[in-house]
């Protein structure tokens, strides 16, 4: 019995950061505005579930499998980015700085959540060093606790394949001002410091 | 050649409040949720559109048509409450202190922004007025500029009806604290006091 509104105000607020009032808002912008607009939110909604998987290589999202970055014979094979999330990867890409391939952990080390190695996409990435064409391994998880511990756990476990690897630069963020970022990161900007001339 | 994740994003961001990031993390929320969760959200998207239609006696959005507060047969006729918008009706509601009708205007007066009497629903008031079983009209429109200046309109046009006008008390929220609120408030608190012994 419950109407086409309070339905969607309900539906909306299951999204995180969505409380019942935003929620509320969205509801009555979607009512309001054209409905070609509900249409193709609906119709993204409900295509986005249907169409996109998991990228059997990387283990990113695409639709076609392998995904754009392992089909693209573009990007440089030596060069594997192993990121957390999916996310990770697009941010990446938007920094358009790097032209390599990514790997896709899907999550990071979490001992308390009991998240190991087992949970992560760890296995397939150990089946993929045997491709030989893979020279460096960029480890970009997350500056967290868990980032870091993933990273170092990748480090021991990658040692003995003698590829090259390497970790992103951590240190000040442009446009960041000093006065304003914690001590770790002033700490770790200092250590990497970068010869200029 | 839009992949599904960016259209979604797309999309979602087309909302009020929700920028490309927000947008970014519900998108990922909606991918990652069970299926039954995208289905149900799509589908209340569409159904709200196809479902919901203005009542064509006080024009709250309704599937049937009167409404339910103007079916209801419980509901005080001679109680007529105006509102400026659907939302507020539901605010009212929610507070589950008044137990008459109402009528849902769709806006206020804002001569900048090109919106006259005509635009609102006032023609279709004055037309309910001929009902006789009305006694009272509370007037709570919101207590913005335009909010009073639209109850001040009111009150003029239907002084010739012979009603009991009201307007809702403004004051202190409750929870308020005097130190932080607008003079404005303050000033209509002590204006409007009330009698306690």
């Amino acid at each position: 019995m419950q109407n086409p509104l309070a339905k969607l105000v309900n539906e909306l607020s299951k999204l995180p950061g969505i409380g019942e009032r935003t929620a509320t808002r969205l509801a009555f912008y979607i009512l309001r505005a054209p409905s070609q607009y509900a249409q193709a939110l609906s119709q993204a909604i409900s295509e986005i579930k249907n169409k996109i998987r998991l990228c059997s290589v990387c283990f990113n999202l695409t639709e076609a499998d392998p995904c754009q970055f392992c089909q693209n014979e573009g990007r440089d094979k030596a060069l594997l980015c192993i990121v957390e999330e999916p996310q990770d990867l697009l941010a990446i890409e938007k920094s358009g700085t790097f032209r390599g391939r990514y790997h896709i952990l899907h999550g990071v080390l979490s001992p308390l959540e009991g998240i190991g190695p087992e949970q992560l996409k760890i296995k397939e990435l150990l089946r993929r060093l045997q491709d030989s064409s893979i020279q460096e391994i960029i480890l970009a998880t997350n500056s967290s606790v868990e980032g870091e511990a993933t990273a170092l756990y990748l480090v021991k476990l990658l040692k003995p394949f003698a590829l090259k690897l390497t970790r992103i630069a951590h240190g000040i963020p442009m446009g960041g001002d000093l006065e304003y970022l914690d001590v770790m990161t002033i700490g770790s900007a200092i250590e990497n410091r970068v010869v200029v001339s």
